[in-house]
């Protein structure tokens, strides 16, 4: 949702069709053959809803799926790793850069391979943060024990003395407020969802092909969820800062 | 896993084919109408795997999908809530019974119903607590953030002095050893595990027809699980004690 919320900021113009997988969530502790499959339904549901382009908006789906979803569909499919290792290695000063995310993408080295393939000196340093994903779904963004996890969380990444941070995973934004005191306050903070949202915009630009033009179809944004929750309506609204019309995935 | 544990420890003789739906876990956070539809596909496969009962081992599914499953299939199906209800009116001596749950379970109110259609002049105090799931399946057993939360949790409990405290999900006896001094020493704890395992031992005595007889059919236990992890393992070695043969549900 905050990958959605970025990019219809960011790119008005375009119809957007969100799917959020809440029924099956979370993908960071699951094996990547599950995300892979799981991916893999998702993107066809889209494309049957009339998507030209895809977006992978999880961090873990793009750590592990990426590869397939790109042998299978030949639409573009763009992931979320790639625009925030660009912003960390333009930001860093001290080539040190810290990654947080999921069991799953941390797991991957995802990013550990796309940072050093273009700068083998640098550091990268990674912590697996599981429970960040459900302390944000139970909403606790202000709560003492939040806190103290993610001071635990956040130890060794502040022993190495990062200067650069990504947020790896697309609930961890929500966090921000709390990681920054933590981690240090010279230290960037890399939002992978801002940095989606910028990359596409970019991308669409160099590819006008994409430009919206045939104007029989719809313009509106679809927002389709597989399940629908009190929690989740609360993170919509919270997220969309306005009320959203979720859709069954069906 | 800690239903299919006890169970195998109190009905040696009987096969067991046990389903853990990992893949789309945890349940506890889904909304009614997501668990009912998994609960019935989970069903379905025990069924065709040759299970002539079915234990619902889990309490988010036995409070919402019930009904559901007792209506869809003609074998007998087996809820884990009554046999906790059942313990927990015969040690309760003050009448104040606790509850602690998944958003799921503690929304059905469905220990409420159970324990005042009983007694109807009894004390039901529940509370929902969603991160213990989580925190247990990343094996934070011992954390000091893991008592801080429980202690969170448990507060109103406390205060309302309950004297029975009804552990209303099976993930919950691997905390009882932080949740027994948080609540109180004196405050008996209901294991909703041993007690279903305890209550199909009695249905079985009460059913003869069930007893294994053909001597054709495999008896070895049979562990069945839609993803398999790393936690899945770790999960599964703490709680049977032993390796265990983990096979792909499919």
């Amino acid at each position: 949702m905050t990958v959605a919320r970025a990019v219809e900021l960011l790119l008005p113009q375009f119809p957007l069709l969100y799917l959020g997988d809440i029924a099956r969530s979370p993908y960071g502790t699951k094996s990547d053959r599950t995300i892979v499959e799981y991916s893999v339904e998702n993107t066809k549901f889209l494309i049957d809803k009339g998507a030209t382009i895809i977006v992978i908006a999880c961090n873990s789906a793009s750590s592990v799926a990426t590869d397939r979803l790109r042998r299978e569909f030949s639409l573009p499919i763009i992931e979320v790793i790639t625009p925030a290792v660009e912003q960390a290695l333009a930001k860093t000063k001290t080539g040190r850069i810290g990654i947080i995310g999921t069991q799953a993408t941390i797991r991957s080295t995802v990013y550990e391979k796309k940072i050093l393939a273009q700068q083998p000196e640098y550091s990268v340093i990674s912590s697996a943060c599981p429970l960040l994903v459900p302390l944000v779904e139970e909403g606790w963004m202000n709560k003492k024990e939040t806190k103290m996890i993610l001071r635990r969380y956040l130890h060794r990444l502040k022993e190495c003395q990062v200067d650069t941070l990504v947020l790896g995973c697309t609930h961890y934004p929500l966090l921000k407020h709390l990681i920054q005191p933590r981690i240090g306050r010279k230290v960037t903070l890399i939002d992978s969802s801002l940095a989606m949202a910028e990359y596409l915009q970019g991308y669409l630009r160099n590819n006008p092909d994409f430009l919206p033009s045939r104007q029989h179809e719809p313009r509106e944004n679809r927002y389709f969820v597989t399940d629908i929750t009190e929690s989740t309506r609360f993170m919509a609204e919270k997220i969309f800062d306005r009320p959203i019309d979720l859709q069954p995935a069906e």
